[in-house]
């Protein structure tokens, strides 16, 4: 069976997410969009002429006849199917509600660079974004990291992973939350040092997987830029307050 | 089996979506943090002593042993277990979806108030709010209910509901949404005349439920106010835009 995923093409995004989880499994899937015609058949889905359960927007995975949108609902799909969570419901439950946590994490990174929307430029909100951005990395992103942290050592499995004893497809999209923060907000990720032992040593880890590896310098990964949820503008990268 | 539903007490707020779920079923639950002593049993369950699978913040769900966090992971849950989801994977998987969407159709609405942040109060982000607010009636709002409205269409259900044949907890949610954009945008609102004749329907249906009358109607159900999601600040709730 062949996944295929449907998401824009030129930043890593969300459609990230569930690459990690398909290239550490070794899954066979299509990136249709990044096909040649691949765009327009992503919009059939968009515009509705591809059956009743229409997706509000990409990224969106079909397996077959099902159409399943976000992120974490194609995640918590995936999981038992590519071997990325325990199977007990307990740990089911407990996996998608921290990528639920992450979705939100992720939305707030976001709104650093668009706090006044996303209909208006970064460039006109710049002075905004400065003050979002501020109290962001003094803390909502500990308060983020640090639930993180608290949940890799609660964790009695011995790979220092989030959810029983080996890593998950919550491992892998925490792995890229932090690769992304390093990106956008280098000094502010150097100033906090070693706050965050647990999650550093997860990052290290995820990144030598061997199927991740040869993906991680592959074609197929793309780089973040200025387009996606992680942007780098030094001028928000300030020094995290007390 | 008793649910204890977990969440704060004072604003309807991520609470009230899974509240609604409840009642119409006629579920035996408690409101844990409602109850004499119940706000101290919320944290000792975020402070980390009821086990490893710590939410990071209310609502959360406990069915027995199971801890279940975020609104659309608890529906998504109870669905089934109260008869508010058809039983096939698509429809169930679809509901899911739709739920993640009214999920982020909420953060944004959130959002209108605290462009800069939850931790400044709003009364030092009035005059960001403002712009913010103004771009969201005239964009995103009718997106996201545009959206809505053309999956009401899309079904074939006949109770002019979002998926199969009957009302489920998607609908409630959906209800619950439009309650507060009234309560909080009674101008921009109205001001939209008859464009979601299906949402409107769909409403007026949901209020009607014998035991969502008698809850509407009771002291369990919290009003609206400005603590919560949906605020209204009459400075905020201008005409639309084009």
């Amino acid at each position: 069976m062949t996944y295929e995923l449907y998401y824009w093409d030129g930043i890593p995004g969300r459609g990230e997410f569930v690459r990690l989880a398909l290239e550490d499994a070794g899954a066979d899937y299509r990136d249709v969009a990044r096909e040649p015609g691949g765009m327009g058949e992503m919009m059939t889905f968009l515009n509705g002429e591809r059956g009743p359960h229409v997706p509000f927007a990409p990224p969106f995975l079909k397996d077959d006849d099902l159409v399943i949108s976000h992120v974490a609902n194609i995640l918590r799909y995936l999981g038992p199917k590519l071997g990325l969570v325990p199977a007990d419901e307990a740990s089911r439950t407990f996996a998608h509600g921290l990528h639920l946590t992450l979705t939100d994490f992720l939305t707030e990174i976001h709104d650093t660079h668009h706090p006044l929307g996303v209909d208006a430029y970064y460039e006109d909100q710049k002075v905004e974004a400065q003050g979002r951005t501020a109290r962001f990395l003094s803390s909502r992103l500990p308060k983020f990291l640090d639930y993180f942290e608290t949940v890799l050592s609660a964790n009695n499995g011995n790979e220092g992973n989030l959810i029983g004893g080996q890593i998950g497809y919550i491992d892998l999209s925490l792995f890229q939350v932090m690769e992304g923060l390093h990106y956008a907000f280098p000094r502010a990720m150097r100033d906090s040092g070693n706050r965050w032992p647990g999650i550093t040593a997860l990052q290290a880890r995820v990144k030598e997987r061997p199927r991740l590896r040869d993906y991680l310098s592959s074609q197929r990964r793309l780089p973040f830029n200025e387009s996606g949820i992680f942007r780098h503008y030094p001028e928000l990268d300030v020094e995290a307050e007390g």
